[in-house]
């Protein structure tokens, strides 16, 4: 996968670092794959089995422990570590009843001498579970566990030239895959057979790159249902007359840029036609706010402004910084758009910014992706900004 | 999704609160999405913010606590639960630095007036992380809490007639993305392009019944990669001569059904053809283990039987039993076929048994997903067991 040269890679370990010193954290023990790749280039479904990526502050490379298959024939050949910072348990660890793969890492924590260190763990990602911290715990009695949530994460907000260049690929993938949606959705056409038709065209991606799969799946909740996005598609065939809010993404090498757009099935009520032009008309004074020096929370202000000259009030979140992830979700769990977050815009900052409004029998979310650059924002596709009507 | 009669849902409720009483457990906290799905019927991507599910021993019905749009959006409208049995948090409490959703279930659970009860929590599981357990523990200093990982996947290690017959419309979608592989692979042609067919053929399903997203990614490590099956697709061309190890599955309403095939681009070697001969032989005898009454072990040593027999030897975990779920994994973190593992076959148990061959510059592997019955076993899909050649 490594897209990027090894200064990138010792780039990113040194802001790491930097910050693992203001919280006085010797070790960092990172279990998020999106971190774990944004460090080492380890880009696997390996995921389902315990893995960490260890992190020392005084040390340049970083270790990979984890399943022998994924550590040696997988990161050994495919990132720029070597085989004497690769760490592996053996197969009978996996998912078993008696060994836990924790054990291991403790294990190699004390074996690397730093076993009565202050020790970071990413208390809230997905991939450290309660039981691998109480492992970890007696693993390591003399160890001083520190929160090192989003430490790493806090870091990849800000992307490099190389990384925003993947994130446009991913852009020109999703417009394909739009494309897609709107070029097969019609009245008594199955969900599924839209749903397969945006896969086909998200992993096809274009003749120069190839799509990724997206953390999370094609969201196209309909009419009543929009209420609750992320209910996933049936095999139902569409109705003659329906509204239908599509969230998908492009991904490729892992990054993504989403894209949110409504489309009618029918000629759609005034209503929802005047509804679709208040989110349009609010999306776009919401990306205005998008340059160096504003705030997150700013972008939902303008929102928010827009919905109340128009008689709606809605305090809500529109939207998160994403970039590179694995499932399940491609937000990055840092800054939020919306009320209280002070988080101040640099360039290289990518945020889905997805409005949305959400009626008694039909919701309408329009989004777009953008990177912050020097003297405001850019997005990341390319696509119509409109209502659009099959 | 209900595709279940609520009595459906009561039994697996009374088989779980049997065994909770076993443990002494009188309230399981459930994170586990496919856990929760198997419980309540509540199939959404909504799991990657935290919720659960709440099983009290002494109440016929469990809740349900999560977000406000999946709560009640959701779950109230699309599963047997009703108002009452659904508890939501405000979006503030989503991926926040202040509010954990967490502090909300203990003030669920005090409500309920369960906060001095012995409480099973998922230790293992993914969407249980270390941050959620200590915030539970915090906010109910009374409570004893007890270990409950995997109370729920032990009961659904059995199906019922009513699952069995998802799983084998999997089957009948796995058969027809299968096809599509060996149609789409050649010399020449990009492994994004391929994946694209798998994902197309996996969604469409048939005519009768659509697809379902399915919880891993295809994999298809091919020559030297083969090692290290986790690493996912590039946009690369296949070379004129290698051979690729495609594994895959059919999903149907959150069922699955895996299947893993072996390929080879251009003539294979006659080491290539001999490895798939013996793999194949000693899948067949593996197979030939499921029945009533025989252990999960025996199916390992049956294949190992089998290598010895030709001059290999290598003892790993050869398959699981899997069934409903959601990503990262399709198994079910239960019985695995590998050496120690007692777990006694029993009619309604579903494996995914793919034995490998792994050398140094190609890997093979073959496998069946079976439903054990009252005097052996049926395979859920029907493809040819055999190498194929493109």
């Amino acid at each position: 996968m490594t897209m990027f040269p090894r200064e990138e890679f010792m780039t990113r370990l040194d802001k790491v670092k930097k910050s693992m010193k203001e919280k006085d954290i010797d070790v960092l023990l990172v279990s998020d794959p999106a971190n774990m790749c944004y460090l080492t280039g380890h880009n696997a479904w390996s995921f389902y089995v315990h893995q960490m990526v260890l992190v020392d502050v005084n040390e340049e490379m970083p270790y990979f422990i984890g399943r022998y298959m994924d550590a040696f024939s997988g990161v050994v050949k495919t990132t720029y570590l070597d085989e004497a910072h690769v760490r592996a348990y053996s197969d009978d660890h996996v998912q078993s009843l008696t060994k836990h793969p924790m054990d291991y890492v403790a294990k190699v924590v004390k074996e690397l001498g730093l076993d009565k260190k202050n020790i970071g763990v990413e208390m809230d990602n997905y991939y450290f579970t309660a039981k691998a911290y109480a492992q970890l715990q007696k693993g390591l009695p003399d160890a001083n566990f520190k929160n090192g949530d989003l430490i790493v994460n806090w870091v990849r907000i800000v992307k490099s030239p190389a990384e925003i260049k993947l994130m446009k690929r991913a852009g020109k993938i999703v417009e394909k895959a739009m494309q897609a949606t709107i070029d097969t959705m019609a009245a008594g056409v199955r969900e599924n057979d839209v749903v397969a038709a945006i896969y086909n065209a998200q992993i096809k991606g274009t003749e120069e790159f190839g799509g990724d799969y997206t953390a999370i799946v094609p969201m196209l909740p309909e009419g009543e249902t929009a209420g609750a996005p992320h209910l996933t598609w049936s095999d139902k065939k569409y109705p003659e007359n329906t509204v239908v809010a599509v969230e998908i993404a492009g991904a490729h090498q892992r990054y993504h840029s989403p894209l949110a757009r409504t489309i009618a099935i029918g000629e759609p009520s005034e209503e929802v036609k005047r509804i679709a032009e208040i989110t349009i008309e609010g999306l776009n004074a919401a990306l205005e706010q998008f340059k160096p020096g504003n705030t997150a929370e700013m972008v939902e202000a303008a929102w928010n402004k827009v919905l109340k000259k128009h008689g709606f009030h809605k305090e809500s979140r529109i939207g998160y910084s994403m970039g590179l992830n694995f499932p399940p979700d491609w937000g990055e769990h840092t800054a939020s758009l919306r009320p209280g977050d002070k988080t101040v815009f640099e360039p290289g900052m990518t945020f889905h910014c997805i409005p949305g409004m959400y009626l008694d029998n039909f919701g309408v979310s329009i989004s777009e992706s953008v990177v912050i650059t020097e003297d405001g924002y850019e997005t990341l596709a390319n696509f119509p900004r409109k209502l659009f009507t099959v």
